[in-house]
């Protein structure tokens, strides 16, 4: 099955298990999208699902229901065609997405990792690249992102490679673009990965924005891995990442973030397999070659009881429409209490010695 | 399917996947346990699997193979048969089960939290569960496990109420004896959850034993959920964890903890539903009821590459052998590197600040 890609768990559970079997396996109910979105979805080339997370109806909050939209999508263009035609490209395949997603009612959107470029950086080649880079506050991108926002009244997550100006210094940043169109602010990745071909060190450092929340009309959000602390409601975490390397983690890390936060969790990665005009190698001592592997797709969102909703397909581009009650975090949170049983204060403690170079763990030996 | 309870997603996985499809989902190679082993669990009617998870073959290091044993069971006699009885018919349960994964090999064997008695917890009642409680060290339970280490030349994790005399005081704690049969030190539990029928907070506070690492013969081990800092290289998470509560939890949980940290995980929970003579309510409306729900075993090991075993069943006593080249983890964490790239000191520094009674978050606003 690796020539023609497997297309996710969730198919192969719906196309066999039994419905009592697999009512054991699966939660999250789905909701009906407007008939003119689905038809848009369908000659515009792209999955489009919708589920929803219930909470409780409470006495003294009416619910806070709000809905995300997760984008996932290929490239467009050759990989080297002339950068401003693949920005286009990517600009008018990205708008004609979030159109539908305003049909859809959604208030939040989040697109991928650096989703206005191929992710060349496997290559190691500086050129082109670092061309894609653009202000966070100031370019065409956001600007483009600003106009969805304030034509469908949306909150926008635009993660770009980011050029600060300033510093001549390259990030890769999520840029946060408040429905009124004004830029909120960004929050720069954090961890930067030393392993495979991702080589995504050599163009750009750890972030210095911290965990930074963002609060807007649909809830507070944030963006990557975040540790909760800052009362986040909903955490974007937009990805690249490949087949066989990270997919066994994949369906783990966004739910467990969940349910350790109290908090929702929308996990975005890119789809399809992204050709480069130069070969590159994977110091693993194999041939040159020419592409990454396959970005697996498989977007979802976790919801702080450990449910989550199937994932987009592996193969197709896609947009993931989920209507989350915001009121669920704080029912959950009094229910399992996990921010007042959890030891943080010790946790503070142990995690500033454990850091120190001169640390000794404390080992029991015979 | 409440009536009959569902055996697991794996079971329906194997029973109704193409081949092909469950080639992509099934990863763990299973290993040949002895004949022998495989006759006594039938006749002694548990379940009895072995997994083994390899690791690259070094040039500088041997694989540090070991094999560990997860046991999961039910209780034996009533919950109202004389406490004696009770604790002796555990112990010969656990022996007929621990003779077995001698049989198998295994090196470190775990029991499920407070093994040597029902989960009373939930029914608010001192009396008779406080009278289970033993002594860490001088206990007629830790006894039983010190034979059972030396004649088998196993290290044995025998998590218990613990009576600790000095203070007059009750934890919840895993005794870790080493294969020389000397107890090597205790873990008391960190995290004492409220919800529900749990109410393990009337009974027991929160450990004062810290992230203790224990160094082995077999490699460096933990018990409960560790943050990975004291370099552990098997995390062991006793449970005793019923149905709808924590179920959607449960596979998410101890994997993410392997893939943090770089190290196994072995996630236990006890099996069958326990009835108690005293009827006790919930705190949710409803009627009075004489037992906790059905706690769904599931028992697993979770490697730091994300993989995992197959669970256990979700309703038979079982026995699980995993074999590990301990090697994996270093080799995973060489790859991915989470402990280099993560900001640790960054998460200290945030952390300390936010367990403040007079934090405040960093909040973006416009």
């Amino acid at each position: 099955m690796s020539a023609c890609e497997f297309e996710s768990l969730e198919k192969s559970l719906e196309s066999h298990l039994p419905e009592a079997e697999l009512s054991e396996v699966k939660l999250v109910a789905r909701f009906d999208l407007p008939a003119c979105a689905v038809s848009a979805a369908v000659e515009r080339d792209f999955e489009l699902k919708g589920y929803r997370f219930e909470a409780a109806q409470e006495q003294l909050r009416p619910p806070r229901r709000i809905r995300v939209g997760l984008i996932q999508n290929h490239i467009v263009l050759p990989t080297d065609a002339p950068i401003l035609d693949q920005v286009n490209a990517m600009h008018s395949r990205i708008g004609e997405m979030v159109e539908v997603a305003a049909m859809c009612g959604v208030n939040i959107v989040c697109f991928q990792e650096t989703w206005t470029m191929p992710f060349g950086f496997c290559t190691r080649e500086k050129e082109p690249w670092t061309e894609f880079a653009e202000s966070a506050e100031e370019g065409n991108t956001t600007r483009f992102c600003q106009e969805l926002a304030k034509k469908y009244n949306m909150v926008v997550v635009s993660p770009i490679l980011e050029r600060e100006v300033l510093h001549s210094t390259l990030w890769n940043t999520a840029v946060v673009i408040s429905n009124s169109g004004n830029v909120l602010g960004k929050s720069r990745k954090n961890h930067i990965p030393r392993i495979g071909d991702f080589n995504e060190s050599t163009y750009y450092m750890e972030g210095d924005t911290g965990h930074t929340v963002f609060q807007t009309q649909f809830g507070n959000i944030a963006v990557n891995i975040c540790y909760g602390m800052n009362g986040a409601e909903i955490i974007f975490n937009p990805s690249a990442t490949v087949g066989a390397l990270s997919e066994p983690m994949w369906s783990i890390e966004a739910r467990n973030a969940a349910i350790a936060n109290h908090c929702f969790t929308c996990a975005i990665n890119r789809v399809g397999t992204e050709h480069f005009k130069s070969e590159f190698t994977s110091g693993d001592g194999k041939k040159a070659h020419h592409d990454f592997g396959h970005f697996y797709g498989s977007s979802y969102v976790a919801a702080p009881d450990g449910s989550r909703t199937p994932g987009l397909s592996r193969t197709r581009d896609g947009l993931l429409v989920v209507e989350l009650d915001l009121n669920l975090n704080r029912q959950i949170s009094d229910k399992w209490s996990f921010k007042m049983t959890g030891r943080y204060s010790e946790y503070a403690e142990e995690l500033t010695k454990a850091v120190r170079h001169d640390f000794k763990p404390n080992i029991v030996k015979e």
